[in-house]
């Protein structure tokens, strides 16, 4: 029996270059088979807005009629008024650290629900689709593939772990602990009858997870260093960069959003990257292997079920 | 064929409630069951020294005669001079972190190779065993029995993560991203090539994991909460309440040190719980199960090899 291998993905020199990478893993131990890959915009599509971003306001606009102080703050109030220009000028960071924090207080069970109960709703507000219709076909087998040569996989995110932990396994088949992004913090209270539960709180928020911080955060939350890794962004190069440069030879993929028919087509930049050079310009420069959705993927999602 | 189940453990009420839980563990959904479980007194035997404080005390001890500028600090003067009232003066954390800033520098890779080396030279002090041996041959067979009715096991140290990390796939059969520890932190620096490496941090360093910030840690770190949860210390308080609360109903199990003829016979008292009552009053008082070593172990270490 002949399966065929990566079927989403067009014949030609990315594929080849990705089962030829694949192919020659053989010498490297079991246990230094670790692919790490970003999930906005590599594993799903994170345009108009990022999903989580959607989910956050979600939870305001939900909570904002019973709480007519939320409307008096001026980052939930451009969020309330969809105020693009306005959510600019206060920076994402700021707005998506206000929006975050409307879940402080909660237990990660509570949490868990919240998440549960959007990603049950959610539609994608251009193509109309659910959640796991966003997921890139060609990312899901790759994951396949990866398996099939007895990869570890894990998810990165540059937002929030716990939300990305409560859909990794159902789309991905990655258990929590392989998720790592922006950790929230953790305080330990007591019920009225002494026991303890975790209420989330902002205040001991980590570092924001791009960067260098992605790097420091693989290592320090899971004790493994990627010798594959994916990202599109240039938040995701410092983590590229050290998968490539791995003692075994590490495989650094780029997906590049070139594809306006299918998906979006756009350069995809972060804040802890401060050069103009476009992401695509620093993959060439350095030796990644660049997937274009447009060349090199036969489908971009799942087919309508 | 039969195999017996926990057969280092003898008959008894202790053997019988931990079987009787597990059996009837048939409800709980296979991703909720997830276990947590303390190293040091737990696992493996913490006495007379935590093995992580004989292994940082080895690297000073090779480092010493090339720098003589170490035995001018006092706490590394201390341990020089192996002057156990000197290191309870300064306590035992300071002293912990000026051995373990010793490592600074350091990328994983090569930290990896420092525990390699150490571990597979150590004799314990008194015991005169490799570190294999130290493992509670019991613990082991829980965890077996565990893992036979389909639990997640992660392990917990007050020590730092990375160096457990490097042991527990071999000892415990338990990966990297599923032990929770004291967590260093690390630096992305630059090669002489530019590629990027990873280098250890003494200046970022995670909260000391012990106490409260065990629960919180779990949670963080991991994304799991256990309905199973072992330790032996104070320094397990809540994070043994946590899982007893668990909604699924957990299971707290506290190892009592009370074997002074095969083991060592104390009660393991930890910063974080400031009150006078013994642990093992306390698992009393809070209907945990206890394991008395004297009485529920039939072995207490593997069979000399």
């Amino acid at each position: 029996m002949t399966t065929e291998r990566l079927p989403s993905w067009r014949p030609g020199a990315t594929r080849d270059a990705i089962l030829g990478y694949l192919d020659g893993i053989g010498d490297v131990p079991v246990e230094d088979r670790v692919a790490y890959l970003d999930n906005d915009g590599t594993m799903w599509c994170e345009r108009p807005h990022y999903v989580q971003y959607d989910f956050f306001v979600d939870v305001l606009r939900r909570l904002a009629p019973d709480d007519p102080t939320l409307a008096q703050r001026p980052e939930l109030a451009a969020v309330l008024d969809n105020d693009a220009a306005k959510i600019g000028e206060l920076g994402l960071a700021k707005v998506a650290g206000a929006l975050a924090a409307l879940c402080d207080g909660q237990s990660p069970t509570e949490f868990a629900a919240v998440v549960d109960d959007f990603t049950e709703r959610y539609r994608h507000p251009t193509l109309g689709v659910p959640l796991a219709s966003l997921v890139y076909r060609p990312m899901l087998e790759l994951v396949e593939e990866l398996r099939a040569h007895e990869f570890t996989v894990g998810i990165v995110t540059g937002g929030g772990t716990e939300f990305v932990r409560r859909i990794s396994p159902g789309l991905y088949g990655v258990p929590p602990e392989r998720v790592v992004g922006t950790m929230i913090g953790y305080e330990l209270q007591r019920d009225d009858d002494g026991r303890p539960v975790l209420r989330r709180t902002m205040a001991s928020m980590g570092t924001p997870n791009e960067g260098a911080a992605k790097v420091a955060h693989i290592q320090s939350q899971t004790g493994r260093a990627p010798i594959v890794a994916a990202g599109n962004s240039s938040g995701d190069k410092e983590m590229l960069e050290w998968a490539q440069a791995s003692p075994h030879g590490g495989l650094a993929i780029l997906v590049d959003h070139d594809d306006a028919d299918r998906e979006f087509a756009y350069q995809s930049k972060a804040a802890t990257f401060q050069d103009d050079e476009p992401v695509t310009a620093v993959a060439q420069r350095l030796g990644w292997t660049t997937v274009s959705m447009a060349r090199d993927w036969e489908q971009v999602f799942p087919p309508a079920s």
